[in-house]
């Protein structure tokens, strides 16, 4: 998949103040042509497998009342972001909220009176405009860490995410200016818990095997994704991703290689469509004799799984048959269950044999 | 606060397992001495400034069928550290639970039916050998980063934690090995949110006021806890808190300072008693003028507040005005609404002016 090279985001913004202000000097209504991100213009690309916007659009007029004001806090907002991308700054989604949070002279309406104001405006323009938020030096809430041979240089700093002890090197919540110095790895390894990943770090699976580990820490936030998909991208890097045997664990895995649907406007930008799924797997059960760890489904389970096996990236066979049999056996499986082998079992044996003879689900 | 020596782990967990043996061979019905953790037995300990455990306790007996199975599974668990300890390796309390599940030979049993039997059992031995979690090598979930001019071992990586670009050093589950090398830092300040820490890090606040930064990401977890009380008490630093100006926000410091009351056995070892809160108060909105980022305080909100208010730790002329000014005003007001006066406002004004000034609250 073919990266965008980086974007001269100042003049892209500019050029949508400049076309408000030539419709305004044309007395027109100045407008504003928005994608439609709901379900209806969600679809997922057979082509690049990644789920994708449609080609719906809205237009937010100015003299419209009820557009109003959706079409300041937008100008707002893009003004704004202008400016962190000239000073080099950034700011977090709420900072931009307080920030730009005032009563509009001469009225007594507020520019916005909520954060769930703010939010969808920066997806518009992002949307819109074809721009990645973190290009507009706006910053997502940060969670994961790497750890593992790779030098990465940040602004000044230069270090090896070997070399930090156990804890790794707390990944930001953007990767945008993060270059990649020198990378002595085979492939990343993307893991849902802490605890599974620093069981890794203490059986030296990276040193070993010549991996990358990635904990994600639940649903992989965007600097993580971000950084997996420019490792792949830049790096060649394969990815295999290691999460619960759940349907929670599985959809992690499908937000790290499709994407999502409330961001598909941002899959081919975050989205690894050739990551790998290395377990847990309903077969890991018998395979590895794991019935007494499994634990019960609740309904809760069995509801959401029923959910994702209608997924199109979910329909084939391998994964239908997987879904089948979790809800056949009425089991979920998670990664530490591993342990019931012993603490080394899934960093001696499982995942070595699994990636060795190339054992994963599509 | 006198700290600990660190312990001989595996000679305390010898001794209890002789015990139980030398009561058995005088053909006495082994037994346990357990401290009570339910709040009947949890005070403010008004001289050392933490929440304690008082003296009560109870016995749990092999002989007794009702504690048979709870007895059971203290020496499996106890036996199961004594391993971890002795080998040098670290298991995650979900990976000791699953290590240890299995059906008890010659019966139907099984020895943990859920992670909520084993995680008691933890907090039991903790208790009635006074030896932590992370020195009995489990480890607790992983959350939170430090920035800041602090040259760290771990193992054997030395790294300094301000340079390492704006990611930070992901701090593990576990600090009980890591050797503090070089700091040159006057204080440490703890940040509830990420996005805030961030927003330091970038104003380069750290260098420019000699700060060491925590980002502790909601509640503090253990590991952060306990950096923060070796860093203070081993370093000397004094410790300062900053999180949103909300009932939440205030317990977190407060279960940084005190501790709290489900890991009162805890305190002496995670809490800082000469910790001060630096922020955001009630004052602040009137003192910076940010009537207009406040956020309307919802009941659930206000229900928190008036629980707070009663914990003997709050009840002191400063927080109780507080606390009512806050139900007053009836909003609360986050660390990012300082965004509104500017991105740099936070760091060039608002918290060099109250650390020069000491305007902390208690």
């Amino acid at each position: 998949m073919a990266i965008k090279p980086s974007q001269d985001v100042p003049s892209i913004l500019g050029k949508f103040g400049e076309e408000l202000y030539e419709q305004i000097m044309k007395e027109e209504s100045p407008s504003i042509k928005i994608p439609l991100r709901g379900k209806s213009n969600v679809f997922f690309d057979d082509n690049e497998k990644v789920i994708q916007l449609g080609d719906k659009f809205s237009k937010r007029h100015f003299l419209n009342v009820a557009h109003t004001k959706k079409f300041m806090q937008t100008v707002l907002v893009a003004s704004y972001c202008r400016r962190l991308v000239e000073e080099n700054k950034h700011a977090g989604i709420r900072e931009l909220y307080y920030a730009l949070k005032h009563t509009v002279e001469g009225s007594k309406e507020n520019t916005f009176d909520d954060q769930a104001e703010s939010n969808p405006i920066i997806e518009d323009i992002e949307t819109a405009l074809d721009i990645l938020r973190e290009e507009l030096n706006l910053t997502a809430d940060r969670r994961g860490y790497i750890y593992g041979d790779i030098v990465l240089k940040d602004g000044e700093d230069e270090f090896n995410a070997s070399k930090l002890g156990r804890g790794g090197w707390a990944v930001p919540g953007t990767v945008e200016e993060i270059d990649f110095l020198n990378v002595n790895a085979e492939y990343i390894l993307v893991i849902e818990t802490a605890a599974m990943c620093d069981r890794l770090i203490e059986e030296k699976f990276a040193q070993a095997n010549n991996a990358l580990l990635v904990a994600c820490q639940g649903q992989a936030p965007r600097g993580i994704r971000r950084l997996i998909n420019r490792l792949h991208n830049e790096k060649k890097l394969p990815v295999y991703v290691f999460t619960d045997g759940d349907p929670y664990g599985w959809y992690i895995y499908s937000t790290i290689k499709q994407g999502s649907m409330n961001l598909a406007y941002l899959s081919r930008r975050l989205g690894v469509p050739d990551a790998k799924f290395i377990g847990m797997t309903m077969d890991d059960i018998e395979d590895y004799e794991l019935q007494k760890v499994t634990e019960k489904l609740k309904d809760m389970d069995k509801k959401r799984i029923n959910e994702i096996m209608e997924y199109e990236w979910f329909k084939n066979k391998d994964w239908q048959e997987q879904m089948k049999k979790c809800l056949k056996l009425g089991v979920r499986i998670e990664q530490q269950a591993l342990a019931n082998k012993s603490l080394e079992f899934v960093a001696e044996e499982y995942l070595p044999q699994k990636i060795e003879n190339q054992v994963f689900l599509p």
